[in-house]
């Protein structure tokens, strides 16, 4: 993700020969394909492709290759995305007390695993704060607890104003309006601390204590207006026994939440996932 | 299991000094302990034990040391049972039509995995006939189509005739009426191809595939009345992608269900799981 | 792969446009390209493709098309290989006397979830003789104990009358010479019973106890004159346990033996793996 | 671990009645055994367990009871060894240049996960200072590179005035010489990245992409005079395909290796294990 190149994205309806056409296009201006992956849903008859393209070469200007690819994106009826690399995200991070999650993001981004630039940190609790300043990121603190409509006003106004693209909840303990889900709608990443759909809403691991699961589990999703019910990009289980008590699950689903959560982001942000109705298409990395 | 002993299984009210004193009436019969699980449950206040003894150099006969544990056994007001190795438990498998789940339990029988004798093969179709002949195993179709209840009434008296111990339900299509469910309570197993409590019911690969998630499962359990709510005694996962299809899920979910249907008879068979209400406690081996 | 189609695998140096070229050709003559995996090694400056291509539509035979590839190919200064589907590959089975991955083997041909025909099973001990019966199976018993050159001189012999393209080393207790290796390179699968490149050679799991691991596995590889050493198609593990026996092991090994074989071989016949000097290139399934 | 109790800890050869004999001293002093973890190894003869002991109601002082047990303990030819709860072990993290195991560590610390104290951070590059300074904890910076015996002299200075109780080798790449290995034997812990005994030595990532295996791993150990041949505490794997560069090998590696020293460290602190020779006993949590 380090070079200059692009990706493009791409959904369609499946027709054959649209490899052939996208390759023609990159080769016919010099670009050179390095990752491609491809899925042709059968049942569905759709297309969706993610195309790494090293742009040295090319014989015109990397914004007018973009732009004209619109004629055969058109006529393939496609959604299509292009993003320039090397890229970096901007994005936001959602967290009420615990901080593992927060931690995890910060730490990767730091190494260089997550091409993000967390442009803040927005808390409805002062918890998080200490990382934020640490990290030498503003913080937020958003009172939800009065007035929630204005909690959640403020926050879009909060993320509208720093431009950001992707609002991450790392255990935010809130559920979002439905007009917030719209407005960001594919662009807010949540990790729900359970294996769904088992388990959808509150207190998760005691309800998988009391369930008497063997295994648990995180989910990490895109955000819709149903619950817990959005397009699943990456799932992590863990092995658990009658001894561990709701305690323990919640110590030994930590490392679920962080690795699917992380794992969720960089995908999200190398464009490697497509959103597909219900369903995301993630080409994995 | 093939050396001559005894297992010993008990729960009670938790108290300080239980281990103490059965230990003290094995060793105090010259019992040898070769394995002792415990369980402590310090939010229910239960206590849960097995034992696993070499009854070689007793000093009382093998029938007296079980009777003889009445007294102690009472007085901690537990529930316990004694099993006599090697021990070979009565099973009758009841099938549809696929047949991996009975061929993992044919094929693990045979090499010795499973102490179980089969005493039956039951189905409600004719497809897994040619495997109860070729392992010689005495093979019933009962009809469940033009009149269940007379279906389930026929199978209840084959189990009876044949003094099975435990019922196998290897993808038994069927749902027990709460009557048989009680007769053969902790006594019944069944497989279920999801990850419990999630996609309980019919197709759940097909509800896997249209939710998206990227892990499928299986789940072992104990059947009670309520479907698919019995305690879980062991549950298995595999990784899937966007590109699997339903009958891909199928395909990597047989692994799951063949794998977790083996290790919980297992577990029962060798006295390894203690039902506690909704949830079992498994000493693996 | 039960569909009329063709699958098309590719390696050759990198270059830009490739995927173009390629993706022109069988565009070019209608062909439908239903699944594309590429890989750019950027390290080796190679590139690797397979293809499944639906041919229903294609303007010239199935024939002409694969052999008119030849002037793309040569250009490209590609191997190449194309196979007609559906197709089930002729395959023998070489054994000793543990049957548990004859077994499975067997069983998910007759599933049809691997597109063999086997053509004879190939044992130096009569312990699997059963199975291939049961099976309808010729089973061929080879001695290696008094003359080995001879006991492999029969082997081969048996292969090339039986137009074998695929040899299984089903837990076969021998090492390939090394002119066998060759005869039959890229087209010899072996399992072996550890996390290779951990424990080569004998009795891996008693080596495995010794060292006292947490993990045990098994490895499908491809067989070259190195012992063990040839590129890995697929691995699997399993947790265990300071309480387990080296007989546990076995037993707990059976299952990772089991799918990493089953695996492998679908991988294979279904031309998902490409051969890249120590290393395997595979798109699952 | 929060509450006011005792662990014990004992190995010794096995015979008839030690369950007994060790729940009785324990019940006749009024403990409370809440959680008790055995291992009657058949193969060695040997015995080894794992108490948990409540001493509120204790009808002696605690140091009577552990002085007490002598007794016993000298009569079983045990090793044994009594720790007071709450407790919180005093360890010292060795590092050079990479911090993702310190930073897992200071953060579950922190977090409570791991009950240690760490007494300070010692490092042969400064690399991981800040984050010593971050969590306010002394560093060390000691040069390995101009008087290597003089570097490790200076180690045990600090580890002795310090009163370390265990040393944990957090990716620190330093081979210990054998009389450092002999003062703090069953003290050092190391995690080493891969899956061992595969790719002991330098660069394991790098020789895991040349062997092309499909799983990579790492290796909680105890260190001993043997490189990297200690016994093996817990062990992570991670799946990888072939179009992982060895960058990549290293990026994934790094979540086996922080859950796999994490779970080490936090079963030594938990006194959950017993070295047997070149095996570690586990009792997990």
């Amino acid at each position: 993700m380090s070079r200059p190149g692009l990706i493009l994205k791409l959904s369609c309806p499946d027709q054959a020969g649209i490899v052939a056409k996208i390759a023609n296009y990159v080769a016919g201006h010099r670009g050179n394909l390095v990752e491609f992956n491809q899925f042709s849903d059968q049942l569905g008859s759709k297309f969706f492709a993610r195309l790494e393209i090293e742009t040295a070469d090319l014989d015109v200007d990397v914004q007018d290759f973009m732009d004209g690819f619109g004629t055969l994106g058109r006529s393939l009826q496609a959604d299509w995305h292009f993003r320039r690399l090397p890229y970096r995200m901007r994005a936001a991070v959602l967290v009420t007390k615990t901080d593992h999650c927060l931690n995890e993001i910060l730490w990767r981004t730091e190494l260089g695993e997550l091409p993000v630039e967390i442009t803040s940190i927005i808390g409805n609790r002062p918890n998080c704060r200490p990382h934020a300043e640490h990290a030498r990121i503003p913080f937020h603190l958003v009172d939800m607890d009065a007035d929630k409509p204005a909690g959640f006003a403020e926050i879009r106004k909060l993320l509208r104003e720093q431009d950001v693209e992707l609002v991450i909840l790392a255990r935010f303990m809130q559920i979002l309006p439905d007009d917030f889900c719209r407005e960001f709608a594919g662009r807010v990443i949540n990790i729900h601390h359970s294996f769904l759909p088992a388990f959808i809403g509150a207190n998760p691991y005691q309800q998988a204590y009391e369930r008497g699961v063997k295994l648990i589990g995180a989910t990490c999703h895109y955000v819709t207006a149903d619950l817990d019910a959005g397009p699943i990009i990456e799932q992590e289980v863990e092995r658990v026994h009658h001894f561990h008590t709701p305690a323990d699950l919640v110590r030994l689903g930590r490392n679920c939440e962080r690795n699917a959560i992380a794992k969720g982001i960089r995908y999200h942000v190398h464009d490697r996932t497509i959103i597909d109705g219900h369903r995301a298409i993630v080409f994995p990395d």
